[in-house]
């Protein structure tokens, strides 16, 4: 069988099993993922053979420490990986709720009511974690799932995969409901990303490279996210500890994340006093900063920004700086710079945090706290699929919810359309 | 300027005018939205030299009589135009809506808030007040407006452009809020649907080429209705005069429209009884019938129908119909071979209207009425921008809540995020 033969018949029997799957009851989904959960706890050892294979062959190939060590299923990794699938299956059953409804004044019920997508792709990079627990999300939320994995991973995504649709044999969905693209061949892509008839939306998860092949090939709606350039803008009145306490947070608990701050706008009222503590906590924390003009003159000795800085997410120690006129002048920097992601104000005064909260054109736009809230189970939507900064349909942490759409339902008595 | 230059000049001159725009609040919308619907009606006579110079030009390049009454601007059209404007000035603002929101165990308060979704491109045919109509959708809901109409339609978008730009003369807004292009060169289409950073969606509204087209262009996320392929199941247990009465209101009150009948499905124990009266009904109405073998087996002479009449958007006179074994067999008709748009059972039997509405994958599922009813207006929406057949976003009618997304508001009180 040719590629796209294979990836034709991939997606036309996901799409035929999503048929079942959309109207089955948490009756028989929460039973199947708590299989999933034990099976893959049953089956550790088998997995662990799997990704010994991928780990050789990773060392092979020259992977970096880091990229092995998240490549790892370590007994550890494993018992969470089964939780999570257990923590999922006791979620609320996202499909059913009805959104909104009224009667019409000629005797119609109408109904808005949600209902799980159909098919979703997600194609993802190497973490093997990602397969389990994607496809868990998908089948809690009423959907087929295409999994296209990395290639770095793919004896562990195989192995997981096996064992996740062992649980099938108890019910009476196909376990066509879950697919792994096979192979590692970049041919599998284009097919997956233009199969509209059987493929409802297609979610990236990796770096932009990855994001932004997708978007080019893609004829399927994509629910992407590119990078999160998130800012901290302190305002004029502030509580300055308060302000150096979510700066530190933001920039080193976890800077390699996308919601970890990039770049840090000051009011220039309150620069001459909050620059140098900030200077001082943040260099004992390793922080690289680099500053604008103005900010250079409170901060002498620290590095200049150039222009590509404000736009540039270092995932890394690393801060840029600029002092803004007020807070006009910082929704207007973040609505030219950044990302969309998550954008934070530190202030006292309420006109400042309103007018932020308003003017901001993010996913998530805070007062008083660290943007690294950004996150689904911080959030409390008990797991997330990703992140959105796409404004249609999802935005911010994407968990069960925006794994759904709706239908109309129309219920009449005979009803018939007149003129106009 | 090149055309592409030109493109790029609209855009970012609309991504700027947003901004102001989304944070406008009723006060400021509601007036300029009357202002627009004054303007309409004063310049009538300049519209209405406009539209002269097009009905001219499509006369000399043979419209048919058909198109050159729908680009007809008369004096009712005109009223009618102004008076939706003031309809529109008076619904409900959809931004700022809290859609949901809780207090974290932190003490974070989340909530997640309607807002604009920024810049919205229309496409769309030959009728020029979709020109006005669309503009002020976009307007209520804080959206700049980026339109491309018809070249047959030139000159009377133009003029209706300019009646509503000058309405922008008494707010703080800028008349760029709405953009029409001024070329008919189609080089104009691609660079606006590739412009990412400035139009966040667009909506072509059109023939199937439009569509395709921007499809396979727009690299811009894209609400689109290719065609409503829409069906009636007659169920075994159903008032039969009811259902004569339905499929007569859904083939025939408007067959052009996308919410007309194509195809009918009727259970094989009631297909002796209904079809000879349908057959009579219909054809009286001069209706061409197209059936399956069991279908010409109870109505001897009628056509047999082929396999593609079962894909076939007619918007015409026809009708294909074909005899089903039951409910289930209908829902599999109809997610194989419709559009999902709007589909309907006519029965007495709960547990049948149940499997049919639970199982038909579309944008509307009726009981026991017409499919006609598929509009915003019908609805209570109060305006619709379009049709969606699109899973993401929107679904079916879509209106001024569909012009929006969401934002996540977080405020605190300091809070750091913890490791995990």
């Amino acid at each position: 069988m040719d590629i796209k033969e294979y990836i034709r018949d991939v997606t036309k029997k996901a799409r035929h099993a999503s048929r079942d799957l959309a109207v089955a009851t948490s009756d028989v989904k929460n039973p199947l993922l708590l299989r999933m959960s034990d099976n893959l706890l049953d089956g550790a050892g088998e997995l662990q053979d799997a990704n010994a294979a991928d780990l050789r062959a990773g060392r092979e190939s020259g992977l970096s420490a880091a990229m092995l060590d998240r490549l790892e299923l370590t007994d550890a990794r494993i018992k969470n990986m089964a939780g999570s699938l257990r923590d999922i299956a006791g979620l609320k059953d996202p499909v059913g709720a009805i959104i909104d409804g009224w009667t019409l004044p000629n005797g119609l019920r109408l109904r808005r009511v949600s209902t799980p997508l159909g098919v979703v792709c997600i194609i993802y990079e190497s973490r093997p974690d990602v397969t389990a627990e994607a496809a868990a999300l998908c089948i809690k939320s009423g959907n087929a799932v295409i999994l296209r994995g990395g290639k770095e991973a793919i004896h562990s995504n195989i192995a997981i995969y096996q064992l996740l649709r062992n649980a099938f044999s108890e019910t009476a969905l196909s376990a066509d409901c879950i697919q792994l693209i096979e192979t590692t061949d970049r041919a599998a892509v284009p097919p997956l990303l233009t199969a509209e008839d059987c493929v409802d939306v297609v979610i990236p998860r990796g770096g932009k490279g990855l994001i932004r092949h997708v978007m080019d090939t893609a004829t399927v709606p994509v629910i992407k996210h590119y990078d999160g350039i998130c800012h901290t803008f302190v305002d004029a009145e502030c509580d300055i500890p308060m302000a150096l306490e979510i700066c530190e947070n933001a920039k080193c608990q976890r800077p390699g994340t996308c919601n970890a701050m990039e770049t840090l706008l000051v009011h220039e009222q309150i620069a001459e006093e909050f620059l140098p503590p900030l200077k001082r906590l943040l260099e004992d924390r390793g922080v690289e900063l680099r500053g604008c003009p103005n900010t250079v003159q409170w901060l002498p000795g620290i590095k200049e920004a150039r222009p590509e800085d404000w736009r540039t997410e270092y995932l890394d120690l690393i801060l840029a700086v600029r002092v803004v006129k007020d807070v006009r002048e910082a929704i207007e920097h973040i609505n030219t710079f950044g990302s969309a992601h998550s954008d934070a104000i530190i202030t006292r005064n309420l006109a400042s945090a309103d007018i932020f909260q308003t003017g901001v054109d993010s996913a998530a736009v805070y007062v008083n706290a660290s943007t690294r809230f950004t996150d689904g189970g911080q959030f409390g939507l008990g797991a997330e699929i990703g992140i959105s900064t796409n404004k249609l349909h999802a935005r911010g942490p994407m968990a069960l919810k925006e794994l759904t759409t709706y239908k109309w339902l129309i219920n009449g008595q005979g009803q018939l359309r007149t003129p106009a």
